[in-house]
């Protein structure tokens, strides 16, 4: 592998962008999560916000209709600004050395040698986190009952935006190289996993190394 | 956590015992696959061959009834060599400083802190792989059709066993620490990953990281 390029996938919560960020401390490598919405503004000419209510987002229909009465404005805007962000994710990995956090990155470069990630945690310590981040960044507070459906939410928003545009289900190990659960691993042993990996020069694959 | 015990578990071919058996050897901790069969021969007394023929298989049927013709002898017999396996799982992590592959070992070691790994890959490799060792072991050869069969027919036979005895679903992430997927990187990259999971003392976990 010439460039170095780390996809990571993650569930609502699992603390997969503080993975992601560690990792890129610790290596030198260049961190695209939000940053791809602030890139997809500057070239589709969208807000800022617009794009983040559309990101990582399956569109509502994709079968237009007259009769049906379905906002196929919305279905364009919102596959417009997928492919935007598409685009951008392989830009990003012809420069290498990035880790890209989400957008069905993994399926997106799928011709080109990267490494995927996913990082998952029990629905409990999830929601568990969350509120501890809440009352960490002070702010708006929550109930439990709320952040459960809050992260459900997020989970099934994830989830059926990768399955739209890719042909793998999501958090089906099948599509990625390792795993990991942070609730077992905690944040930095992730980030020490992830590095013995890349350090093992990824290794030979299973037919060479017998 | 006092004493070192790593579950692994794995699909037909991926790799998984191979794996295990580095692991072992770089860090000084006992395996327990096959082993476990012939701990219980001398347990049960059942010749080795008919545990092995029992081992990691759920029982056919476990409604006995006089009227279906069920042959309940064979149910009972492999409820017992799996009982036994159970005990010689927990009596062997308790010692500690160990590798135990297969047999739902993550599950029977549920309220035992330990380390528990997936080890996968896809299927199209693990029958590569699984010919190129006939080859190499100089074994009766099998077609790549009778192949694909096997390694399909084991890990049919894996799943049942697992799931009759535990509550998860056999390879769905939320069960495992760590899942790697050796078509991406190799035997060695994984005991790396694994090797970096243990020393980096598991880390802290989720809620305690962030």
């Amino acid at each position: 592998m010439d460039k170095l390029i780390v996809t990571i996938d993650r569930e609502y919560g699992s603390g997969g962008h503080e993975v992601a960020r560690r990792l890129c401390d610790r290596l030198g490598l260049k961190l695209y999560d939000d940053e791809i919405i602030e890139m997809a503004a500057m070239n589709t000419g969208y807000m800022k916000d617009y794009i983040k209510y559309n990101d990582e987002t399956a569109p509502q229909l994709n079968i237009p209709s007259v009769y049906s009465g379905i906002d196929t404005f919305q279905t364009a805007t919102s596959n417009k600004i997928q492919d935007e962000e598409f685009r951008i994710i392989r830009r990003i990995a012809e420069e290498g050395n990035c880790v890209i956090v989400g957008r069905a990155a993994d399926y997106i470069l799928g011709d080109i040698p990267h490494i995927s990630i996913f990082i998952f945690a029990p629905l409990v310590d999830r929601i568990r986190r969350k509120l501890a981040l809440i009352e960490i960044n002070g702010t708006d507070p929550m109930t439990e009952y709320e952040m459960e459906k809050k992260v459900k939410q997020r989970d099934k928003q994830r989830r059926k935006y990768y399955e739209f545009y890719t042909d793998n289900k999501w958090g089906a190990h099948v599509a990625y190289d390792v795993m990991i659960n942070t609730s077992r691993s905690g944040i930095n042993a992730a980030v020490d996993i992830i590095e013995a990996y890349i350090k093992g020069g990824k290794g030979k694959d299973l037919l060479s190394d017998m």
